[in-house]
């Protein structure tokens, strides 16, 4: 019998859960499921007889210890700031790790150390980062094996609602982490297109947009992700003159959102004063400039915004109730905490909701003396609120991996990845079954 | 025999040693200047009988140790993170401290040990904060034992150059930390004005400007600091309808400003790829959002800030040497660090360079059934690019507070800044023999 420790039972954990629960029997496994909410944790092992439920605090070293001592392999879930106490006790106790998270520096200074236990802490191997690595790779790979040259490299994601539970003008509803989703963006986003290296601060992240084109869907808008040049070094494509990551929305959700982010609603650095008792149209009369003109709310937020009172994105601003009188009723929140609260109530899936996951890559490379295009997409839709697409694309490359190296089929040592065949092969071939597979578009370009 | 050190010998501390090495004889003093540069400590000393130049460097703890052990009083004008271990210093040796930095966390933290010790921890004692808070404080306190109610208080300071040295069009040249300058802003300024919270995020701040009127001089652009709504409590003005403290600058620099904050040169969080080798020019381009139009960079930059090309403002960002095709030399800088170094040479005072602080605070009362408007000014000019308006406005108030607490006058205990009467009466006096005073101007609003 070997006990799997899944950390974190939020809400990705539902599809890992479940694929290690279904392979209880045939591959000899009992699961220990730990959060700090003991009582999501029992929710969802569901009764199953190989499972267990823990309650469990990061803060807590003893538990920690006591949890990874009677593992034979950790899944960590936890928020990415969680992992690296989590890491010492894996190193220390000779345990090997996953995550879906990416390699903070504390967890890359342990490398070393972790090959020369003989242990792999595979981080990223989630969707995005996970899958994007993976697929993006195999193809990379491919190419590169048959001699082509990469020009190109587009890859966009999106975390969106199906449009069959599309009910609300934004055409977005919370599959993961509110919180990251109201931050998103803050920085400067860079890539470097056509050889040129190209800088977008956040003041402008949501105006400069790319349409994202999809089979079957209206066009996407796509913005930058904050880092696409670091992944020249990953993706071991040094010198190609165009690299773009970037998040996929629906059409005008960035034009709106940007009204967020110009009058400083998505700010979690202060708290707003007496934010208890405050409306929402009295904290947005406070982030509009001073006028002696209209009151009417509406009429300064157009002045402001340079939006036609009438217009669309108007109407997913006011659909969201953030004009409205009602008190705000939260003690001591940053702006950012008032608006996750708020999206919260108006973006959250109904039991039966589906939601969808979008990923495009788009190659460009030479070849034989020709120019080729190819497109790689990937489209997931959920089940229902709790066994998301999300959380299907984010636990199941993890749990497949962990099922890998727990076989000891993974013979990678240290802190990785999976940008390697040995890692992203199996994996990729095992999504399949979930119907988690891309489809693949090759042309010429004349 | 009294030793005084002086931790930093930087931009601010000319003044602050002139007043103690004047005062060497009569007072019985001795100074000890320590500085990371020694060389920068012995200029500053220029050979006076009553001063020794040493080496510093904070991470030292035995050389920060000794320095404290030979010392009755330390003055640190040392970079305001480093201001903690001093402070821990102090305390071990039962000296005490003064400061010109705002009061840290962990400074304050410190409050009751250093009360308990009989010892006084005296910051921002400078200009702003320090001439400030005690102009301020002084007319606070007077209106309010006249049984006068405060209504508003503006209050905005600028650390400019004077007219007569003013030979760019920023009318700016650098007289304390560049990087403070560079940086300034970021965040959301906050402030309450006739009852109601303001929030201004940075992405707007050096748009949503006030015009604030001194005697003699154009009207200069006032943005709004940081945190305006914390010195309702610092200033006992807790249920004041209108506080706002801001910084003054020459009329149009904040609006070319912005094209520098929306173009995100003044991000400090990541390094500019390549950017030893990158003209100033490419630069520009890799903000600028793509285009198929104008290779022109006057034209795209126009294009992009709203700005006319012949405006005074696109002439202002021309003269820094920004849109030149000379390269920018500097290894893994930031766009904030690029930013600064070409500045820095083109806001450089020199030598007989006059620079020039100007205060005003803006208040409004209620006093016998009338209502007033008091408007108190503050005007000093530098002698020239080493005895600057600055090194006298933050150095002389440390140093005239550093000698009344050595001679036990000030009897104050524990983390205390400057908003006593019995601190600021005989600073403000004392600075009125530096030409360092205020004008006032009543009137009643009718």
């Amino acid at each position: 019998m070997r006990t799997i420790l899944l950390l974190g039972a939020g809400k990705s954990s539902s599809a890992l859960i479940n694929y290690f629960l279904e392979h209880a029997v045939s591959e000899n496994l009992r699961l220990v499921v730990a959060d700090y909410s003991e009582e999501e944790a029992i929710k969802k092992i569901n009764g199953h007889p190989s499972a267990q439920a823990r309650k469990f605090n990061i803060q807590n070293e003893n538990e920690l210890s006591s949890l990874v001592s009677e593992s034979n392999i950790v899944v960590s879930l936890l928020p990415a700031n969680m992992h690296l106490p989590v890491a010492l006790e894996c190193l220390k106790q000779k345990k090997n790790l996953v995550t879906a998270s990416y390699v903070s520096p504390g967890m890359q200074e342990l490398d070393k150390q972790v090959a020369a236990e003989g242990l792999i802490f595979l981080n990223e191997c989630g969707l995005d980062p996970g899958i994007d690595h993976m697929s993006a790779m195999k193809i990379i790979d491919d190419i590169k094996m048959k001699g082509g040259s990469m020009l190109a490299f587009r890859s966009y994601t999106g975390g969106l609602v199906a449009p069959e539970s599309n009910d609300n003008p934004w055409g977005y509803k919370f599959s993961w982490n509110p919180k990251n989703v109201i931050l998103a963006g803050q920085g400067t986003a860079r890539y470097i297109e056509n050889g040129k290296y190209k800088y977008i601060p956040y003041n402008r992240l949501f105006t400069e947009i790319e349409k994202v084109s999809i089979d079957g869907f209206d066009d996407f808008d796509g913005y930058a992700n904050r880092d696409s040049l670091s992944y020249r070094k990953i993706y071991q494509l040094d010198s190609i003159p165009t690299m773009i990551r970037g998040t996929l929305r629906q059409a005008d959700f960035c034009k709106a959102w940007n009204v967020f982010v110009k009058l400083g609603l998505t700010d979690d650095s202060y708290e707003i004063e007496d934010s208890e008792h405050l409306t929402y149209r009295q904290l947005i009369e406070a982030f509009l400039p001073a006028t002696e003109a209209s009151t009417d709310i509406i009429k300064r937020l157009s002045d402001f915004s340079g939006l036609n009172t009438e217009s669309k994105e108007m109407r997913m601003i006011e659909w969201t109730g953030i004009l409205s009188d009602k008190v705000i009723g939260l003690t001591r929140a940053t702006p950012a905490n008032i608006l996750q609260n708020l999206l919260e109530e108006k973006w959250k899936l109904r039991d039966s909701d589906k939601d969808m996951i979008v990923m495009q890559h788009r190659f460009e490379y030479l070849l034989g003396g020709k120019k080729y295009s190819l497109t790689s997409s990937l489209l997931v839709k959920g089940e229902n609120s709790i066994l998301t697409a999300m959380s299907k694309t984010v636990g199941l490359p993890a749990a497949i991996a962990a099922l890998q190296i727990l076989n000891n089929k993974i013979k990678l040592k240290g802190v990785q990845i999976p940008v390697h065949a040995s890692i992203y092969d199996p994996v990729l071939e095992a999504l399949k079954n979930f119907r988690i597979n891309f489809k693949e578009n090759l042309t010429e370009i004349v």
